[in-house]
Order: structure tokens, then sequence, then C-alpha cells
């Protein structure tokens, strides 16, 4: 039996999604609560990692296990023994050619920025106050320029082993919806640190502090020429796409 | 010199407004910060108590000193020097006729509830999880019954001391807002625990475990006839007219 998840966590409360020795895992608590539901042989797959205080509104695991229950059993028992920073939000009943990580087409991520002269206690670990007023509509401009298939080396954390920075963007904006400036990104796959970086290299564009277009910070194949690493507690997976 | 300062607070993180020994609170921290900026002489004075785990979006509270500052690096300064589970929204400088707690003429309270049949990691020390589908408008209805001036004695936490309980509510109505139900009460002055023991009623008389009307359990005078004390993590401090 293969179950897939569609799951909603704070992810404050773990190193990530990937299971590690000696550090609370998300991973680590599903499969804790699939063994206790399931039997010892439960094992649980994700879409993909997530970094420590990264946060997902629609992450997606599969659950491969022996033992058949009704899909809304499987919510329940699961909303009822897991630590309540993460929340199943659907369990649907799929076949064993889905895969949460290979069977996904897209994942769209937002980034989250709290843009007002005063911090908000309720955003702390989940926004980044960032107090100088920002011009959404020079961000959103911005942002279309990443739209497409691009070689995103720039956009990569430093020291990453991956060699194909090839990667296709299907959509890029940035909203605001009051103190709140929200950068909404899907693609087809994503660089370690992607999202984080384009949101710092979005602002720091609009501060002033790069004078570059994002054609030529792609085109430069350089991480000196994009922005800051925005810090990870702002960035939610929103969903996954199959 | 007389500062009036609107907080807003993460109640989850202290043991509520009054300073208290080898506890976290509120007016402790605002006095630390008050006097690293001001010196050793500044008092702060709050307009109410608040429980532990109880939120703000609106405490006000007065800081004397013999410094003085702008208003605007009063703010500043206390949002560089806070626990970020505070945040100073607002200063104004005021006379000594002001008074955070006396001359306060009503204070409004938030009370929400999230109502989903799955939980949301986000909202879990932030609302009280109620998976039964509460009727709103009907609570809304019921909530009118509180408005007016009466004798709230079944309202008040048994055991407290207050003799004279006779109370006047502006203004009481319940909303949706999706999956949250928020019950908004206003008043002059509100006994202990009053209005979580008005939200555990009004869901105890939607879900047809109480079968009085509110103006009869207000009658009966007794706290055995309204419904449970919903918990603090829910109740939200919204703002204090003066």
């Amino acid at each position: 039996m293969r179950y897939k998840l569609t799951l909603s966590f704070d992810g404050s409360a773990f190193c990530g999604w990937q299971m590690q020795k000696n550090a609370p895992s998300v991973q680590g608590e599903i499969t804790r609560c699939a063994r206790e539901l399931f039997g010892d042989t439960a094992t649980v797959t994700g879409a993909s990692r997530t970094d420590s205080k990264v946060h997902a509104l629609g992450f997606v695991c599969h659950v491969d296990t022996s033992k058949e229950l009704s899909e809304s059993s499987v919510v329940s028992a699961f909303n009822h023994l897991l630590d309540p920073h993460i929340a199943v939000l659907s369990c649907e009943e799929v076949d064993d050619t889905f895969h949460a990580r290979y069977s996904a087409v897209s994942k769209e991520y937002h980034y989250v920025i709290h843009n007002s002269s005063v911090p908000d206690p309720f955003l702390k670990d989940r926004a980044w106050f960032y107090p100088k007023k920002l011009d959404d509509k020079k961000m959103n401009e911005c942002a279309r320029g990443l739209v497409g298939e691009h070689d995103f080396f720039s956009f990569m954390a430093a020291g990453s082993k991956i060699t194909d920075c090839v990667r296709t963007i299907y959509s890029a904006e940035v909203v605001r919806n009051g103190d709140l400036v929200v950068l909404k990104i899907a693609g087809n796959g994503f660089l370690y640190n992607m999202v984080r970086i384009i949101a710092g290299t979005l602002v720091d564009i609009d501060a002033g502090r790069i004078n570059k277009s994002i054609d030529d910070i792609i085109l430069s194949r350089s991480r000196e020429c994009a922005g800051v690493t925005a810090p990870a507690h702002a960035l939610y997976l929103y969903r996954v796409n199959y």
C-alpha cells in the first residue's frame, strides 16, 4: 500500500525534512508515527529536502506499508500522533508508480518579507523583517526576468556540487498584501538555496546595492553577482505538483 | 517624563504581563529595556494583567523616567533591545494625568477559534483548535445577549475574590473568516477569565452541551451554569481605549 500525504509544518522546530541523528526532523517524526500506525516496516519518502527552519504549506511525501487503512483514518490518526508542529492535510491512496520525489513535475515556493518599520512578534520565525520600504512593483518586474529555462549557477549556494544548473522557472511574481511582500515562484526544480538567493537579490536590486539586471546576473554565471542569501525562516514550500 | 507605549506580544514566551520572580514576564522585559534606555529609576505600569500564554495586539503601558527622548527614538530603541516576542508599535509622550490602567475607559479582546477538521501547525499556540463545525451565526446571536450592564458573576473564574461583578459590555460579536471563528468583545472591564469562559460557553451552547440562554446564565449567578474556560493561548488583548 502506498499513501500520498500532503503536509504542513512549522519548520522552526526541525532540522529540516531529512532524517538526522540527534536532531528532530520532519521525516523522522512522520516515520515514527507511520510505524506506530502501520508497523515497523513502514517507510517514508519526501518530495525534497528542506533546510532547517524552512516551513511547508503543501509538502508531499509517500508512505509505504503493508497495512491498509481508510484515507480519512490515516489523516486523523497521524494528526492525533504527530508533534503539533506538523499536520497531515490530506491522504490519498496511490499506486506504486507514484513517487513523491520522481513524479513531481513542479514545485512552488513562497518567500515572505515583513516590510514594516516595526517588527511583529507573531512573524518572528515566519517572515524576513525588512524595515526599509520595498518597491514591490519594481521587484515584480525584476522577478519576471527569472521565468524560462536558464542556467541558474549564479543563484546557487557557493560550494554546491551540482554541475547542471539549468532549471525552468514557470512563474515568478512579487505581490504585496499590506506589510507582507511575497515572492511566489514555481519551477521544475530548484538549486541549493536558490529561492533564498533570488529573494535576497531582488531586495538588493531594489535597495540599489546591485546594479545589474536579473538577465545579466544569470549570464554572469557568478555567485558574486547575485545578492545575499535571505534567511531560511521566511521560506515556505507552498505546493508540489504531479 | 511619561511615555505611553502600545505593545504587541506573543504570550507563549511569558508568564503573563505581571512581573514575577523566576519567570519571564512582559513587564519584566519592558522594565529591563526601559532601565537600559532611561536609567535605573524608570518604572513601567501596565493597563491590566494578562494570563500566561495570552497574546496582545494593542497592550498599553506607561513608562516614567527622568530622561527625555524623541517618541520615534523610544520605539526604535525598544525594538532593538527587546526580546523579539515583544514589539513596541508606537510611543506617545503623555502628561502625568494619563495612567495606563486608571485612564482606560474600555478594552477589546479577541478570542480566536480554529474551526477546521485538520489542525494548522502555524496556529498551534495562537488559536483554539476546535474540529467540530461551529455555527458562527448562532454564536453571534448568543453573543448579543452579553451586551449591556450585567452582573457577570457566572462568567468569573471560581474562587475569585472580586465581589462586584457588574460590568458593561459595549459590543460582542462572532465573525467567521474562513476557518477562523473570532469572538470580538469590548467592555469597561472584565472579570478573571471572563472572556475565556464566554468563549467556552458560546461553543458549549452551539454544541448543545448547554441549553440555557446567555440571559438565563447571567441571571443564574452560578459559574456552574456557564461553559468551559476556553484555553488561554487563543486570547488576544486587541485594544485599550482612553
